[in-house]
């Protein structure tokens, strides 16, 4: 089952001619879950070839523009290619009336319904329980009310051992019970023990996104040991004191973060366009966490049950790049 | 003196990976002028290497998204780059409502003016009248008030001939006179002709853009013999009905309209993404017009006084297709 990543957009506000701003496809079983909209978004999705009319649900970090503005186009654009699905988007509240505005003054002729989940709130919610996974909000710490977003398949049910089941002549209907953990008991009495008829299911994988914000040491143990973490690093030491001021973080800072919660793997963007290349942030968080990764539009991550399989960059390399435009 | 044209987005209401909605930069001796915004109109000029920030105008032919969604980022990354100058929006008079209200949710602190010029009525009217340069619109006819744009050198200034103005000892202060046309009396009363102190400028050039409308064979008188004349086509005959019904036009009616109207060089674009690849939009316009150029993202066309010459395709070539995703 597949539960994997593209970068749609890695710059932060400023896009480049190689970084699109912020948005990211997350894929778990295939169902298809986008995170944050930045300009261009409909394009991106389009270059790297996903099938994106099945994106059902759209979840918005925060009300700036590199991470919303490419929702007017897509959702144009899902008008026009005659999508009759329901459309889930999860942000804070105020995107309700930005949108309807727009879509009263720009909207074509629309068959599928927008529905509305404002997130609110400064403690981690669930806002999304379904048979296979769920999504929890990470409170951030932005100038403008932000989220994080906390994805993690639901534990999967045991995996039984064919030949013993067959051997104890375990009804079907007795097996559902099995799997979810439960002794099978004879006709006679005698009880045999789930271990003896199962064995566990791959571990449950989970993936955290957290930007924009200033450092927040706290979320440490709501996104402990997950899989894969995407964490904004806008800056680089030098300029902390500007990280500070804008509420944003650094590469070390977001390093020290991803060690401390014990995530098997970071992946660090969002660089600011100040910069010329990614070198210096791959170094300064290599000082606190051993392997980091630093997006790049069209970067696919797979996670396997037993840990990180970086699968393939979809585009040509962008040679470390930031900044590469006079303009 | 440049007098240039870059296709930044060649598409209609849906972009493709190879085709960004509608943008031009049209640039008029190094003064930059931005020819509706579609999404990543941003993007495109990074990549394109196009200094941007020295656009001081921009025009929008009509508020329907593809066209106009480009413009937020844009102004969100003038404000983010410490942007001073002034910046001159021509656009049906509602963008300045909706911009005003998107400037107010998600605007940055910004040091920079934007001066709307509404643009009203249904006959052409002199919206840009500069030392070297007018605008005019051409009032098209679509689904909401929309307007093409013509742009023209002013008459220069003839060119003397330093040899003869030397012979006749021609003053310092008598020289404009001739440059602008007169005969030189000499004090004993002679008169020398101006066709023997002077030799004729180059020719005025021109580029019409018209974008997007049901064809007007009426346009023909406004655009006549202009140097480059875009005109959408959306569409193929064989949809023609389909072009009356959503008042776009046809390959086949644009290259009629640059036959009678006698334009020296026809270019096409915003083609639907109901077609797989542009040959047929060649194919149909050469029925009319002898040589018509498809418009591709990154295409840079230059006009010379003599006429045209296509500079060269920044971008890597799009091999003529338009729709090559599947959503």
């Amino acid at each position: 089952v597949s539960f994997s990543l593209t970068i749609l957009g890695s710059s932060s506000a400023i896009p480049t001619s190689q970084r699109f701003p912020t948005a990211h496809l997350f894929n778990a079983g295939e169902r298809f879950f986008l995170i944050d909209c930045g300009e261009g978004t409909q394009i991106q999705l389009r270059r790297f070839r996903i099938r994106f009319g099945r994106i059902n649900h759209i979840f918005i970090s925060h009300l700036h523009g590199d991470h919303v503005f490419g929702l007017f186009g897509l959702i144009s654009s899902f008008g026009l290619m005659g999508r009759k699905t329901d459309l889930h988007i999860f942000s804070p509240p105020q995107l309700e009336s930005i949108l309807e505005s727009h879509l009263n003054t720009f909207g074509h002729e629309r068959q599928f319904a927008i529905i509305y989940h404002p997130l609110t709130g400064s403690k981690p919610k669930r806002i999304l329980d379904e048979a296979r996974i769920s999504v929890d909000t990470i409170p951030l710490k932005h100038s403008t009310p932000c989220y994080g977003f906390l994805f993690r398949e639901k534990e999967k049910l045991r995996n039984i051992r064919k030949e013993v089941i067959r051997f104890y002549n375990i009804p079907v209907k007795d097996i559902m019970p099995v799997k979810e953990g439960n002794d099978f008991v004879q006709p006679d009495g005698t009880v045999i023990p789930n271990a003896v008829l199962t064995y566990a299911p791959p571990p449950v994988r989970s993936y955290a996104y957290c930007t924009d914000t200033q450092i927040l040491p706290k979320i440490a143990s709501q996104i402990e040991g997950v899989d894969l973490f995407y964490h904004e690093a806008t800056f680089l030491r030098k300029d902390e004191a500007l990280a500070k001021k804008t509420l944003h973080s650094t590469a070390g800072q977001a390093a020290k973060l991803a060690l401390d919660a014990g995530v098997k793997n970071l992946i660090l963007g969002h660089f600011s366009v100040r910069y010329k290349t990614v070198q210096p942030f791959a170094e300064e968080a290599a000082l606190h966490y051993p392997e980091v990764h630093l997006a790049n539009d069209g970067d696919v991550y797979s996670i396997e049950p037993g840990g990180l399989v970086f699968l393939k960059s979809i585009q040509s390399a962008t040679a470390g790049q930031i900044n590469d435009t006079d303009t």
